[in-house]
């Protein structure tokens, strides 16, 4: 078992199959050792976390939320490094995306669920650069979408 | 006639002059072999299509609205890889905002008007990552405003 | 002193520390000779330029806001430059966020703040693609928030 593999484990943490794109693109592109994975959303196969940070969302269910789009951005990393997540060299940045209601601006606690997750998980190769927003809306009303750039090994 | 000219010839798209920017930077950039592209709008020209998808802007239209700026796309594409579509050996990933009304949550659907294209004129070299989100405010009030990553051949 | 500095210097800019990101993520991450820097939001230091694009911020303040962010820009470029900002090839690309109220369109000329700055300082290395969008909610509720995707030499 690998060293991420065993860490998932350690963290309860069972990486579902990666989500198949609902349209005409892919999951991720790879160029060089430079992979892009398209946004995931939180999104536990079950058709939840949706809503509104604010309105019909606790700041808890927020940081859930991010952290389920952080695991889908896991089963992801694993499929674009060859099913191997000890390959993952760094998380490069994340682009983070929460719906907001008119009154939320603790954006980045709620985006802190991937953040944290990325470090529990990888150890140094999960500290990214990210940007962090409050969309008017987010596909499906999901609560939180996020992408990623990584590099992996050869 | 280069085998992408032929293609859109077949599906009777003529490609416009690219968007001058309307500030102060580029169309786009190149490191090595990435091309960085603005955001280009849903822009035919002649100021359409604007307006907020599930207010005054249709689903239909909203296609339509993501097409016309990959329409816009491919010409900053063609501009970045010398003039020849032919050199374009991938495109990496898509950042596609819809201005979205306070009930419209179809973004993905919007959105394949792009992904579609992308794939109908560059074929394998067109499937992409992509990230697509709802936006309060495009600016001057276009619809669909869409950047790319891409790679092209040396 | 460095070219850059001189620059600086001469349009009476002192960069800041760089911000330390308020959560488990870092200020930039590098793979090879390309930087991607975290969303700077428009901040002065003392909690400004806070609030929304044609409700309680001024075009003028935008404007303002978003060459904040460009500084807070500059200042981890430096960093990630190891001290010399000379060392920026080119700055690639901006992704830029203002906060934006419900009749606001304006969102080119408010970021203009920020790239008209990156060629003011850095000359043609300053010259970067962009996409520019008018988000619900910023993060604290400033009203800028850009981030940045840059070449620096070995």
């Amino acid at each position: 078992m690998s060293k991420t593999e065993a860490r998932l484990k350690e963290l309860g943490i069972t990486l579902p199959v990666p989500a198949a794109p609902v349209a005409n693109y892919v999951p991720f592109t790879r160029s060089g050792n430079i992979v892009q994975i398209s946004g995931q959303l939180s999104n536990d196969g079950n058709g939840r976390i949706k809503g509104t940070l604010g309105v019909d969302v606790t700041l808890e269910e927020g940081v859930e939320a991010a952290r389920l789009a952080g695991i889908n951005l896991l089963a992801q990393m694993k499929a674009a490094a060859g099913g191997d997540l000890d390959k993952v060299v760094r998380v490069l940045k994340l682009n983070a995306f929460v719906q907001a209601g008119p009154d939320f601006y603790d954006i980045p606690q709620v985006i802190n669920g991937c953040s944290d997750l990325m470090v529990e998980v990888l150890g140094d190769a999960g500290k990214h650069a990210r940007s962090a927003v409050g969309m008017y809306k987010i596909p499906l009303g999901f609560a939180v979408e996020i992408d990623a750039t990584i590099e992996v090994a050869d």
